[in-house]
């Protein structure tokens, strides 16, 4: 293998233009040697080419066939990650893929296998484990000075609605949305959720019913390891995006508030001002795109295992099936269910 | 009635004399004229005395009967409180409560139809309503400026458990310890619950299964207004009386923290460390017995309504209810079964 | 000596109110016995009354004169304290004093050798010491985990100036307002100020010129172990009491934020509000003068040393005139001229 | 001049490979065409490639000489930073030079003189302007919504202090340390200084005094718009960088805590735990070193007003000779002084 690892980007919407910026800037044992997307046009290859990437495709076999790629970025819509994956592991090359693999289970279970028998790595990109607060969290649970966890708690609330042309596609709540706090519990308490239960509602805006979806909603969760959990989500709160965890456990509790802009306080008459959380998760997790790149690039490149697996990208989904299913059918959901 | 009101107390355990002291050193309008106690001992008598309580009866029944007698505080033990309800009813007294006034719904309702009957005043210990940061909590959200209540939110955890000995007559944890939260959630939301799913789990004291109860429960709930709440309770917190509420709103979100010692931060090499919360409720809600006494004793002299109805003291038990059979029977229960 | 404290208030305005109110209320072993006051009408006899404190009269001396009474308060006017506190002590009465003893160091001494003189106790009225926030800065330092005190800061503005005509006579900033953070910073290091240098400055209120006075001051301190300190001041503060201490040692920093009404956060489009800080030093203190008072009951009735001393009644008056002389002939000051 | 900005990086120790990584990686309009530095090594030249830069000198003059720079950076030792900036300007080149530009005044004045002469832009490294925090403070200030700047308090403390070699030729803690703070206070207030008082100690290292040099030490400032101020620095705060700012103002007050690693609470019986303060500048000021330098280069590219001028790199070395001065002299100190 090259001693920087060249990587092909498939997708360069929001998230991929995200991937590359920080791989070229902040990555440097990496090296984008190309991008595919087959809405390429002259704006993304001047963007492209500002970066120092010359090779722009609009197919995307382009890149599994491209014996200088040592690694695939799957940024592209939700549903060709399978598809990619399989290409990807056919053609030998890593993945780093974006989340959520598939909404279909059988289908990510699927391209698992391709992955398994391909012998290549595959990271899914579930960037919040990379986050400096809900690391500390997971971190200090698992260093076991606070004991048995009891109660995990994830609050979790989008700074406004996406458009409703987004919803019809997105899957629902539970596997757009609240499919990142599945990841997240699984990796506070350190054990596998064995049971939900939902309640929702629709406060934010009633086209939501339309496409059989709610706008808030609490899950509960149980865990293998005894302890029980809940996760509230809420499509919009105004005040920016809203991301706090807890974990509360036989000797002890650690919660991290959100991050703010700044820390000033403006005292007056009419009150006291704190600034907002930051707006949302580009913001928010900027430092943790980064963070989660550099692992998959050091995991490759050194043969490390990658830090969220296959199975961290099969375990949500379920959990987001059977959470949907909990709010059809009014009661507690096994994830062996589903 | 006399230009203060006439208080006979029904009950001076820990919590008799708590509301015995605040009447004497803390409300002018208010003369605690004799104490009942079938328990009263030397000890008891020579505190009441050092008060400036002479007339001290191990007979309830002299409280019932003694004509200077306005109103009684029943501080007795649960069992006891419906039926010296309906006896002071009938003596014509008004009447403040200790929660709960019975573990039976039908008990319950018997003991308000009797106040009904005799028109007297009955107010219910439901003593967090008038703490200040729950009320900062509620009275925002009545206010309307954040709009819309979508999530409610209770944190609710003792410092430690308690004796095994309590446990296994206080009726579990949904109606000895959680009720206090389902009497907030109604509060905060301004309300009605309707359904409730419950998970439990046993965290802090393997005790706890041998009287069917759990220490660690978190019980999802749905409202009246299309608002959903969830409330997390353990019977164990190591740092002390665990205290917070949240709602998120239309508009925005409203929560409080807990109250600390101080405000003190010490830095040092070895972190950054604060105060840690007031240790129990008679330092926590020290302030909110004052007031949801001042507010009785000012609701009889003054022919106003009291804060906290026999409404407020009937629905939390049913949603207890309602919980604990949720967790039995692991399926959500509307409220409306009870 | 009686059982309970007996004892004699002298003066009751606002402060001399707040003091029977505290010794009734909330000090077992006191009892107030008279109180005396030029100006008594009849509203504050009515209030005494309804203390239950029958004698109150319109001279000063039938107090020194009652035998019934072991101990005085003195609340009247600053101009009186001393000569109050030589009658008390020629009548042998132990003597809380509020602060400052006088303007006059000459005096001050007078006084105390009075005191000493008859073996009296005398208490002066410093009451932050004996709030929580402060106490813990205190008893941090104090304990030595921090190590050696390096600097020491005091943060302390009022939230509205006082009316010209209290102006007029009140000493001046330093002698007035001052003096209690000249106290505060001698309790903290546990070190005697050795000198000071002072910058002041008019933003507030222009008339505060003519009185020779400023509103807005800092103070620069030199204490005897070594460590340096700051003082600011300022007469207005629109958010509220501001009391804030700090104090940096060898291996870490302890501060202080200020008490807040409670601890809601609201988080809207417009920005994250908190609840200012408590608005004055009756709600910002009020613990602290029961504290204070029951410290000194204490001290008299079981012979034990006062919290707060006539010689911590002295040294803040030295301290303010030397900081009153830094500014005016604008160079730093060493106390041992005053 | 070019579309990108051409820069050479005058010394690339510790302070210039920070400016020169920043560049290459988060400054898309600027290009590093070449690095000097007399102690120019194999490591160092490794660095450059690794970046990018194949043009390294051990001869500062080579920069001044290459056509094809547009600008320089001067991160080398302080005693040659005027003369790089006179050899700069006489090259054509725009500056960005760190801090201080000098200890000596004349010095000073004379290397502006020669930018005057040149016409080219010179920004001088005050890098805390950048900073979210304290530019929070400043907009706040500078907005009006406060009203008039009363008191302006600026804490700055290092984790541990430097190496005695660097004490003996630092220039002390005024000119060395507080003099960020300097800038800091002219940036908050929008005003100059007029006139100082020091008080300062040594309570780290006993070693301090063998170079004249103390290692705490408070200034307080007077302010042309009669404002006053004060500043604490220490050279060790083991707790990490303690970087706060605060101005108050007639209508109110706005001030700032520290960056930390992260929001987490920990909470135990053994107390409630927070992160530390982010350890060094380095952590604490990344991100403002980044804006600082794009906001050079846009000021080049587009003929904009530098944000950090030469009379800012001048006034806080009068500021700090001034402090210095009263320290020595025991006396307030003018600036008009210096």
């Amino acid at each position: 293998m090259a001693k920087k690892l060249r990587i092909g980007v498939l997708g360069v919407g929001r998230i991929g233009k995200l991937h590359v910026t920080n791989l070229v800037n902040s990555v440097p044992d990496a090296e984008v040697v190309m991008v595919a997307d087959p809405f390429l046009n002259d704006d993304s290859i001047a963007w492209a080419n500002s970066l120092g990437i010359t090779n722009c495709s609009k197919n995307s076999d382009d890149v599994f066939a491209n014996p200088d790629v040592d690694a695939v970025f799957i940024c592209s819509s939700t549903d060709t990650h399978a598809e990619f994956i399989v290409k990807a592991a056919e053609a030998g090359k890593h993945i780093f893929c974006e989340k959520p693999i598939s909404t279909d289970v059988k289908v990510i279970e699927d391209a698992l296998a391709a992955v398994d028998k391909a012998g290549v790595k595959l990271q899914v990109g579930f960037v919040r484990r990379f986050d400096h607060n809900h690391k500390k969290v997971r971190d200090t649970v698992a260093s076991g000075i606070l004991g048995d966890p009891a109660i995990v708690k994830v609050t979790s609330r989008d700074p406004e609605a996406p458009p409703m042309s987004y919803v019809k596609v997105s899957g629902g709540i539970f596997l757009d949305m609240m499919i990142h706090d599945f990841d997240m519990v699984r990796y506070l308490s350190g054990s596998e959720v064995t049971e939900v239960s939902t309640f929702g509602t629709i406060k934010v805006d009633e086209e939501f019913a339309k496409y059989d979806d709610v706008d808030t909603a609490i899950v509960m969760l149980k865990f293998e390891n005894g302890a029980i959990g809940v996760i509230d989500n809420s499509r919009e709160a105004p005040y920016g995006y809203d991301q706090r965890t807890e974990v509360h456990c036989r000797k002890g509790c650690v919660q991290v508030a959100n991050d703010l802009g700044d820390t000033a306080m403006i005292s007056t008459a009419d009150g006291v001002t704190c600034t907002k959380p930051t707006w949302f998760f580009l913001e928010r997790y900027n430092d943790a795109f980064i963070a989660e790149t550099k692992d998959f690039v050091d995991a490759v490149l050194n043969d490390k295992d990658v830090p969220v697996t296959g199975i961290d990208g099969l375990m949500p989904v379920k959990i987001a099936i059977a959470a949907k299913r909990s709010l059809d059918e009014n009661r507690p959901v096994k994830i062996s269910e589903i």
